[in-house]
């Protein structure tokens, strides 16, 4: 049995920042494609509270919930650290983290799923989460700095499933001149190599959103 | 100017998470009190984009989000630690911190603010986590083991709210027959000298409470 194990799904930006971060540590691994539509038995043992992926499995110990997943790495191996040494930048990017899967993940799903008189609303609270983390990024090249850390593997979400949501549904949320800063962030971050290997194919993405929204295509 | 600030309000099981948290590590602080009705400009300066209390303010530096403080206070001063220092029991402590504000909180919360129609669904939903937690307390003397730790400090929405808010309300969700383990704990967690010292007048709290919720009693 391999030492690490990834139970995770081709298409989750949960799995992937898991995926990113063991490849960011060379970390050997054996990844585990989970139908989330039919759930194996191995992947409902190991997370029986959220039966959700990723679920790390090391050394026979089992470790769920990407955020805590992504700690446990930086500290199980040392090498190639994703969170600072400083305690107070430490805490700076735990906030960070929690700020984009409480605020501004929410935020952008709400858009795709409200009613539409509740759209406009759900528009300015995306809108402004993302002003919010535009503001943070400038004067810096990643959210880690000069390199990517923690956040930057968190913000999958923005760097690239956004895009692919806006292409798969017509939604126009982010663009260079609403979110200049933001946008050059996203084109440096798919062009790293460590990330270009880690995202799935986006034709195959944007075809499944496709399948997930409604037929109506509509702008802003 | 106090080295350390904590800027909270004295209702709030967030604020008291973190005094408990500096209190355990016998760190000197100042306590300022919020009137969150009419949130001062240092709190409005301090946490300019969730407005919320408690904010740590270490030598000039702000710190919020309870769950990040609670972590960056372990890492700058290090006795008396609050997390395991094994990177494995250190994720478990991180899962258990979320499961309490991502599941159980809310869950909580629902039953009270549901619409009677909801009601049902809403206490059967908390019962399950709860019957979670229950487990995972078992053949435990604290969440933390022998010990107080952060699993502990952040459950004291558990230990000592849940009880004000039962009262205040009428419901009765947890007791010695549905939960006898959480109820040992909980009685144990209110004795502690620390958790006693940290908790806001029991009477207050409830009449607090009473004036938020509906007149409406009701039993389960």
């Amino acid at each position: 049995m391999a030492e690490v194990k990834l139970l995770g799904a081709w298409g989750s930006p949960f799995s992937r920042r898991v995926e990113m971060a063991l490849k960011l540590k060379g970390v050997e691994y054996e990844y585990i494609e989970e139908d989330l539509a039919n759930k194996s038995p191995l992947l409902l043992k190991s997370n029986p509270i959220h039966k959700k992926v990723p679920v790390l499995l090391h050394n026979g110990k089992t470790i769920v919930e990407s955020l805590v997943i992504l700690e446990y790495i930086d500290e199980a191996w040392k090498t190639d650290p994703i969170l600072p040494e400083d305690p107070y930048d430490k805490a700076m990017a735990r906030f960070w983290a929690k700020f984009l899967d409480d605020m501004c993940m929410p935020a952008i799903w709400q858009i795709m799923w409200s009613k539409e008189n509740q759209r406009e609303k759900a528009i300015k609270e995306a809108i402004q989460h993302l002003k919010t983390l535009e503001n943070e990024l400038k004067d810096k090249r990643f959210f880690g700095g000069e390199k990517i850390g923690l956040v930057d593997i968190v913000a999958n979400f923005i760097g690239f499933w956004l895009g692919a949501i806006q292409e798969a549904s017509g939604m126009e949320l982010v663009n260079k001149e609403r979110f200049p800063v933001l946008c050059r962030w996203i084109d440096e971050y798919v062009n790293c190599s460590i990330v270009k290997e880690n995202l799935p194919p986006r034709d195959e993405l944007i075809a499944f959103l496709q399948t997930r929204f409604s037929a109506s295509s509509w702008k802003y």
